[in-house]
C-alpha cells in the first residue's frame, strides 16, 4: 500500500512529551494564579456563526479567519478569546454576576503568513472583568496585580508592567488640535527606541505637525522617572483638556490601588508612550516585558474598553483585560534558563520487574498510583538491566524502583535515584513518603 | 446601530460558569488519573492536512469531517484523537521511548445531524499505548486498570467494565464458516438486549444462518456466569480454531493481569457478544456501562489494534487504547444525585469591604491569595451589606470575608459561613487554616 507521508501543518506547535509537560506546567500555573485571584472558567466553542464572530471585524484580522461552510451554515473558528466573550456576556447575561470576572484558556487560529515566532493555532491565556454598566477603577488594577503574579508563579523575575492610559494620549492630541493625526503619530512614537529623537522628529514634521506641537511631543515622550515623578511631569505639562485630566487622574488611582495590592514598584511603570489598539481601547492600556529580552516585545497586553459588547446588545459592558499569548511566548523562551530545571516528566517513579514476580509489582505499583505517585510499570521482559535502566534514563524519570527476588522476601524495595546513582531499601509506606520529597 | 443577535450553534456545549466548574473537576480527574498511570501529555493541532488526516477513513466518517481551503491548503478538523496520534508517532518515532504511553484531552469536531446528546464538538479524553513491533498482553490490562481507577476518582461507584477478545468472535464465525456475514451477524447480536432471542434467531435465519450455526450462537450468546465460569464454557465449546484458542487465551491472561492490579471484581466483566469497531481492533476490546444508568449506553470504549500507522509508515506499532467522550458524559451525568455534593465555584473566599478600608482589604486579599486561597473582593462602593450577601450567595461561594472598623483596630476579621450562617473571628493565620479546611 502507498504511504501518506506523515507531516503537521506549517506554523501549528506540536511538541515531544518531555516539551509538552514543560508547557503545560505553564498552563497550570496561569490557570492556578487567574484562579487565586477570583477568575472564574469559561469554554466557549471552537466554532462559531461567522455573522456573530465578525460582526466588528475588518481589515487584516478578517483575511487571517479560517471560514468555511457546513451545510448552510457559514463557519469560523475563533481568532481570538474577546469576541466570545462579548457573545456569551450578551447572550446569559442573565444568568451572571456583575462584576463579571473570567478566564478562558484556549487555542485561537489565524491563517497569517507562516513565519518564526508566528503561529496560525495559538494558546491565549485571557482574564476579563465586565461590569454592568459601571466598572470601578479598582479593577485596572485588579488585572495588572493578576498578571504580576501570574509571571511570579511561572518563574519569570525580571519583568516590567507598562501600564499608561489612552485619554492622556487623546488628551493631547485634542488639545494640539493633532487628532486626525493620531494613528500616524503613535505609529511614530512606537518607533521611538528603534530610531531615535532625530528621526522621530523628520518623520512627524513629514506628516505635517507644526515645530511647536512636534518640540510639546517629544517633551512628553521623553517624560522618565519614578511613577510619581511622571505623574508629576505629566500634571505639570499644563494641558487643559478634560480627557487628559481624567487621564491622569486614572492612572493616579490605579497606581495607588496596585500600590495597595503589594505590587513591588520595581514590577510596573508608567510608560505615556504606550497606546495599544487605538479603536478598542478607552482608558487603562498594559504591555510586559522581560528586562533581559526585550527583543521578543509584548508578552502580555491588554486594557480597559467603554464597551465589549455593542454589536450584540443595548445593555453597557464596561470591562478590562489582559492576554498572554501563551504559545508564542513558550516558544521563545522555553529555552532560556531559567527554566532548565523544571520537570521534564510527569512520571515520579518507573518500577522495573527484575524476575517474574509480577504480582508483587503489580500491587506495589497499585499502591503507589492509589497513594498519588505517578507510577510507571516496565514490561515484563528478559530484557538485561543496563538496557532497562537506559530506557529509564531517557524517559527523564528519576527514580527506579527495581523487585527482585530479595525485595519479595523482606518487602523492602530498593529505589534507585537515576540522576545521583544513591540506592536505598525501604518499606512500601516509605516509598511513598521518600518519592513525594523528591518530585 | 443595528445589532447582531448573540446565539451559539446547535451542538456546541457552551457551560454557565458554575456547570463549567463541574466540567472542569471531571478533565481535572481524568488528567490526574491518566498521569497517575504514566501516561504523557501530548497536544496536536486541530487543523491538519485534509491528506494526512482522511489518509484512511471513508463512509459516515468522512461526510462528518469539517473540511476547508485556506490559501493552497487543503485542511481538516481532527475528528478524533487516533489517527494525529499514528501521525505523531510516524513523525517523531525516533524521538519516544516504546512502549509509547500518551495521554490527549481535547475537542474533536464532528458535523453530525444535530440531536440530544449528540455533539458537533466534544472533548475526548484518550490513553493509548503503542508498541514498537510487538506490544505485551499486560498493557490490555493496564488500560482496564486505568480507567476503572479513573471512574473511581471522579466519584462513580456502580460500574462495569465489559471486555472481550475480538479473535473470538472471529474464530466462531471462521469455524462455522459464516465469516463473510460477520458484520450482520454481529450487529443483530448486538441487539441481544433489545429484541429478545426469538426475533434474533428469525433474524439470523433470514441472512440465510443455518438453524445448526444459529443454535451454536445462542448457545454462545447466553453463556453467563462469573468471569472464570464464561472462560471455561467458551473452552468447552470444542471450537478448534487457532484464532478462537487465541482469543480465548488472551482473555484469561488479561483477566490474570486485571486481578493482580488489584481491580475489584465487581468492576469488570467478560461479555463475548461485544466487538466495537470490526474493521479496527483486533484484539482486546471494551465497554463501560453505569449500572444504574444502561440507557446511556457505553461511556468509554476501545481496544487492542495491530497497527497504528499503516498508513503512514512501515514500523509495525501495535496498540491498546480506550476513549472517554466527556461532553456527552457529562451532559448525561452531570444532573446525577452522585454529584450533588461537587463545588460550583473555584473561588473560596469573597471579601467585602465595609468602610473605606481599602488598603486593609487588598492587603488581607493579597495575602490569602499567595497562600494558596482562591479570594475574590468586592467593588468598593457604598451598596449595602444586604445586597453584597446576596450577590455572593447567587456566585455560590461559600466563605466571606467582613472588613469594617473593629476589624482594622484588632487584626481579627469577621468569616461568615454562607451556608451554616456561622461566623468567627480569625486573625489573618488563622484564616488561612480555616479557609482550606472548609474548601
Amino acid at each position: 500500500m502507498g504511504k501518506i507521508v506523515p507531516r503537521t501543518l506549517p506554523g501549528f506547535m506540536e511538541l515531544l512529551p518531555n516539551e509538552q509537560i514543560r508547557f503545560n506546567y505553564f498552563l497550570d500555573k496561569i490557570k492556578k494564579s487567574y484562579e487565586s485571584f477570583g477568575f472564574l472558567p469559561l469554554d466557549t466553542p471552537t466554532i462559531e456563526h461567522a455573522e456573530v464572530l465578525l460582526a466588528k471585524t475588518g481589515g487584516e484580522t478578517e483575511k487571517q479567519v479560517y471560514e468555511f461552510t457546513k451545510g448552510d451554515s457559514h463557519l469560523v473558528l475563533r481568532y481570538d478569546l474577546t469576541v466570545p466573550l462579548a457573545k456569551y456576556v450578551s447572550l446569559y447575561k442573565s444568568n451572571l454576576s456583575f462584576p463579571f470576572k473570567r478566564y478562558q484558556i484556549g487555542k485561537v487560529f489565524r491563517g497569517e503568513r507562516a513565519q518564526k515566532g508566528r503561529f496560525r493555532e495559538f494558546y491565549q491565556c485571557d482574564i476579563d472583568i465586565i461590569g454592568e454598566n459601571t466598572l470601578d477603577i479598582f479593577y485596572d488594577a485588579e488585572v495588572l496585580s493578576a498578571i504580576n503574579s501570574t509571571f511570579n508563579n511561572i518563574g519569570f523575575t525580571d519583568f516590567i508592567i507598562k501600564i499608561n492610559n489612552r485619554k492622556i494620549l487623546k488628551g493631547i492630541f485634542e488639545f494640539l488640535n493633532i487628532n486626525e493625526k493620531s494613528t500616524e503619530i503613535l505609529r511614530i512614537i512606537d518607533k521611538k527606541d528603534k530610531i531615535g529623537q532625530e528621526k522621530i522628529v523628520e518623520e512627524l514634521s513629514s506628516i505635517g505637525i507644526l515645530d511647536d506641537n512636534i518640540n510639546k511631543l517629544i517633551d512628553f515622550m521623553s517624560f522618565s522617572g519614578s511613577n510619581d515623578e511622571k505623574i508629576d511631569l505629566l500634571n505639570k505639562m499644563n494641558i487643559s483638556n478634560k480627557m487628559f485630566e481624567e487621564g491622569v487622574h486614572e492612572l493616579e488611582k490605579v497606581i495607588n490601588y496596585i500600590r495597595m495590592s503589594e505590587v513591588p514598584e520595581e514590577s510596573f511603570i508608567i510608560d505615556q508612550t504606550i497606546a495599544r489598539g487605538l479603536d478598542y481601547y478607552t482608558g487603562t492600556v498594559y504591555e510586559t516585558f522581560l528586562n533581559q529580552h526585550k527583543e521578543i516585545g509584548s508578552i502580555c497586553s491588554g486594557g480597559r474598553y467603554d464597551d465589549l459588547a455593542e454589536c450584540y446588545t443595548d445593555a453597557k459592558l464596561p470591562g478590562v483585560g489582559i492576554s498572554i499569548g501563551l504559545t508564542r511566548l513558550f516558544s521563545q523562551v522555553n529555552k532560556l534558563s531559567t527554566f532548565d530545571n523544571l520537570r521534564q516528566t510527569t512520571v515520579d517513579v518507573v518500577v522495573i520487574p527484575l524476575v517474574e514476580a509480577k504480582k508483587a509489582c503489580l500491587s506495589l505499583t497499585t499502591f503507589l498510583r492509589k497513594n498519588g505517585i505517578n507510577t510507571d510499570i516496565m514490561p515484563f521482559d528478559s530484557k538485561k538491566l543496563k538496557n532497562k535502566f537506559k530506557y529509564v534514563s531517557k524517559t527523564k524519570v528519576k527514580l527506579a524502583l527495581i523487585i527482585g527476588e530479595e525485595e519479595l522476601k523482606t518487602n523492602k524495595y530498593t529505589i534507585k535515584n537515576l540522576e545521583t546513582g544513591e540506592q536505598q531499601s525501604l518499606s512500601s509506606e516509605e516509598l511513598v513518603r521518600s518519592i513525594k520529597n523528591c518530585s
